[in-house]
């Protein structure tokens, strides 16, 4: 582990001093609606949590204080992420368990959003599993936290963190670009560098499209030369498409569409082959859902998702075409946990060889989401953030020992 | 959100010295078996953690210590509720979700109260589906809890707090109370002020009676004008409408009966229109369940109450009927959720248009269950909890912010 | 309540003074594999900790933190425990629930271990139904963390701690120990003192054998003299028998073995009557579940099970066994919930008239668990926990109470 470096930490807060963010009281809900210094906020925040707890000094800013953990789908690794996130800045954490049934009607989410957010200071939400619905759900929840906060309801506005909605998948995509960072250096380095966001094949049905689509309009910020890889039918949501190839212009980077795998590799200097669903098909469950259909036609959509994914079996990622990346050795990411083929499927996204290689700078990755979330719950809660940092780092308390008996 | 007001704050604190109450080491299970004085305290207290709360003091008065949140049916409202207040304290949450079968014998009833005491600090419990059952349970945890304690088996005595029982709702009622009071400008104003308790219909079956029965058993303490309305066969249990007689006699109050919606809620000051199950069939049903009926006989009674619901579909509140209230503008109250006609069903308690104009009342009628929670536990655990209030009082510290980094 | 006594700590601090015992990044999954001074000093530190609960003295060494409780069956009691072990050192419980199918390949279970300690301090794991998976899979999980640990993964090593496992249940079995020195006034005393863990009738199926190996192989080293008794058919691991005899010869105790209840009784000091799964059936079931074989086939061996356990109703502990041990007052123990003829079951393993004397002392034998843990985790974590506890008995803070308001 890293040793305590207050001249790194100081130099981490000098850079924030430069940046024009004001995060307070604002949800964190989609990357491409928040201000580049918003985001580079969250990414310095992130490091210097993850600096800090390393170096074994508390970032408890709560003496006691509720964060909400409020899954649609299930899952347990951002379950854990979030968790650990609100734990680290003395948050206690309570799960809100909802089923769709319960919370079907605009004003029941009103008035939920209120019910859990009396003594709460952040609510994360995850809502992936139908295209349409899990950011409008954010925004409800949003919108309700305003007028309570307005209306004299609440105390405090509790943020609201998206963890995983159709659109997007923000504390994900952060973390995959810190590590994509440490990988190249910094971040002026990963102008140029070119990342491959692949359709791999898997043989599961109905993953969200918010990781991709999280990835192309994220990195292309940065100046990097994004392609992005998929078998016809497998297209993302067009404002997101169009999204990407703005970034990329402004920021001098590229942004290249794909339908062949073997090409989209050549040179790639960062690859993350991941399986996704076919927009059609997910824009059809959507309106079955919505509109109550039998579960026969649910079923049968299903079937046909599932054959249509069987089609593009060869698109998986192995030696061959890691030969073909950058010096044959591109970095190799993924949100986790993968496809591996003959590992826990016959066909998935990566064979072994490949991900065994890469395994533990996966969890690398990994390891950085519980510190973009607690920099989002962070920026949200307090209006003066630097200060605080500031405070923490010249007189530092230890996360465990005794001193802390008190 | 209120300024600190130190000086409200020690008003407050000089009310409190002028009751004679003393709850420490006794649970709180139904309030009409509490002397007035112990339910002013816990008003009292709840409206002061309320002031510390929102002028960001630190209420935590456990470093470490358990709670137990003990549902024998589902729940997330009041679950919140009870995590928020322990939050609040310094206390953990673990949930204890224990199926019917598993606590069958009394024997094992007083196991599980200590197993899980050992360091633990409050057991939360709500048992409410079964009349002649919730409130039974929890004197033989508190029984179990008495004489661990005594036999040396626990190290302190763990408050139980009724979150619903067959019975009482007291963490409802109070937390209504307080709002009542806010409404009217203390408590001495609420003197002759009419409330009225209506049944009102909902398609569901076996909500239980332990709201109007705390409400009236309640609020006739307080010298209000108490008229319980509902149709023929939704009686109350006897010995409480014998308690309720008996309050508002001693308080100078009035406890009326009426079979009679529309004449009920003329001149009301108040009104709380809210479903229960009928009498007779909450009886039956119980009995059925004690004896192991068969599934038959259940789903028979079932249908049976939700026919006899359905004969009074007339009762729900509107806006005709606000018109005959006080300045036809009574304050509407509700324990949320509501059945809204036409919003989340067909007929129900209360139109959409005066649910609406309510709405927020509502949500801040909610918001004073955490306090008055958390007021129970303080008062349970503490044997001088006026001297420590004036502590915190006189040497605020922040509940967020720096300086609680230590 | 005992009172503070710090003459008493500070003879337990010598004590541990002298011990060599070295448990810093080690986990905790066999007492056998650990040093006597490794056990003596869990011993202890779990009394130690107990002690400072009593008296109100905070134990808090842990800011923030995470404790994931990751259980592989269900379980209410052993859940508490953990969690209030890690509530009382200031660690957060995350509960982590896969199902067997989440986590069959080795990989995942590398992944998981590794994405589930990024914050966490300790991984309580309980995995109890199968032979030959239990404290394999620990070992796999502790392996991941060493990697973790190693390849720069996680900032700490968490502590791996047995919930119980299919070969041993050391958190019960060394509060068992506590509660063992307890009754004989000190450690020492167990010598020569005769335990009996014998097999007791009950009617359900696949009890583990971790609770009769994990007493064996303990009191084995105290120097005690050990009788394990229990029908044909009802063997122990080979392995962990020879474990046994090793440490009674070493010790100067006695391991001495019966098929006769009536013989094993006599002149016992303690009595431990429990049931559990006969061998064959336990490793033919293993192999069933291992092999995916068909439903059928394990419901017959179940059929099998219950058919083989109910040949020996008759053993069961009760008044007239009870006179046969030394001054017919043997000590009786029970990790409970113990099945008691005529109150939770027909037939089972004592009578309601023995148990009944003995209840408040199975009470006291189960609080002492969550001490037993939190000394695990606390070795596990500090380097010097000697020094730690010195301070916090020099300058003790309190765990409820005002001046912990900072």
């Amino acid at each position: 582990m890293e040793k305590f470096d207050s001249k790194k930490l100081k130099g981490m807060v000098s850079q924030l001093k430069k940046l024009k963010f004001n995060m307070y009281h604002k949800d964190f809900l989609l990357t491409w609606q928040k201000p580049l210094d918003d985001i580079k906020a969250v990414l310095t925040f992130a490091e210097i949590f993850n600096s800090l707890y390393n170096n074994n000094i508390s970032c408890k800013v709560f003496q006691t204080g509720l964060g909400v953990s409020f899954f649609r789908d299930k899952s347990t690794r951002t379950r854990m992420a979030f968790a650990s996130a609100c734990d680290l800045l003395g948050l206690s954490v309570q799960e809100m368990d909802e089923g769709k049934s319960q919370i079907s009607h605009g004003e029941t989410v009103r008035e939920t959003a209120n019910m859990i957010s009396f003594l709460s200071q952040v609510i994360g939400v995850r809502d992936d599993m139908y295209l349409g619905r899990g950011h409008s759900f954010m925004k409800e929840v949003a919108a309700s936290l305003d007028e309570g906060y307005k209306k004299d309801v609440l105390p405090q506005r509790p943020a609201v963190v998206n963890l995983q909605c159709d659109l997007d998948h923000p504390t994900q995509t952060l973390a995959d670009l810190i590590h994509i960072k440490n990988y190249c250096g910094s971040y002026e380095k990963l102008k140029g560098k070119k990342i491959v966001m692949s359709w791999a094949y898997s043989a599961s049905y109905g993953k969200p499209l918010s990781v991709p689509q999280g990835i192309i309009a994220l990195m292309t910020r940065f100046g990097m030369d994004v392609t992005l890889a998929h078998p016809k039918g497998y297209e993302l949501v067009p404002e997101v498409m169009e999204q990407a190839k703005t970034f990329a212009k402004k920021s001098s980077g590229k942004f290249k569409l794909t339908n062949n795998m073997k090409e989209a590799f050549v040179d790639a200097d960062i690859v993350y082959p991941k399986s996704w669903a076919p927009y059609n098909i997910m824009l059809k469950r959507a309106e079955l859902v919505k509109s109550n259909a039998p579960k026969e036609q649910l079923d049968k959509l299903e079937k046909e998702c599932l054959a249509q994914n069987a089609e593009h079996k060869d698109w998986f990622y192995n030696k061959s075409l890691m030969k073909t990346t950058k010096k044959g050795n591109a970095l190799y990411m993924h949100c986790l946990p993968a496809d591996i083929n003959g590992l826990n499927c016959v066909d998935g996204e990566v064979t072994l060889d490949v991900f065994e290689k890469f395994r533990l700078e996966t969890y690398k990755e990994a390891r950085n989401k519980p510190y973009v979330i607690a920099a989002m719950i962070f920026l949200c809660c307090f209006k003066e953030p630097v200060k605080y940092i500031e405070k923490i780092i010249s007189k530092p308390f230890k996360r465990s020992g005794y001193y802390n008996i008190i």
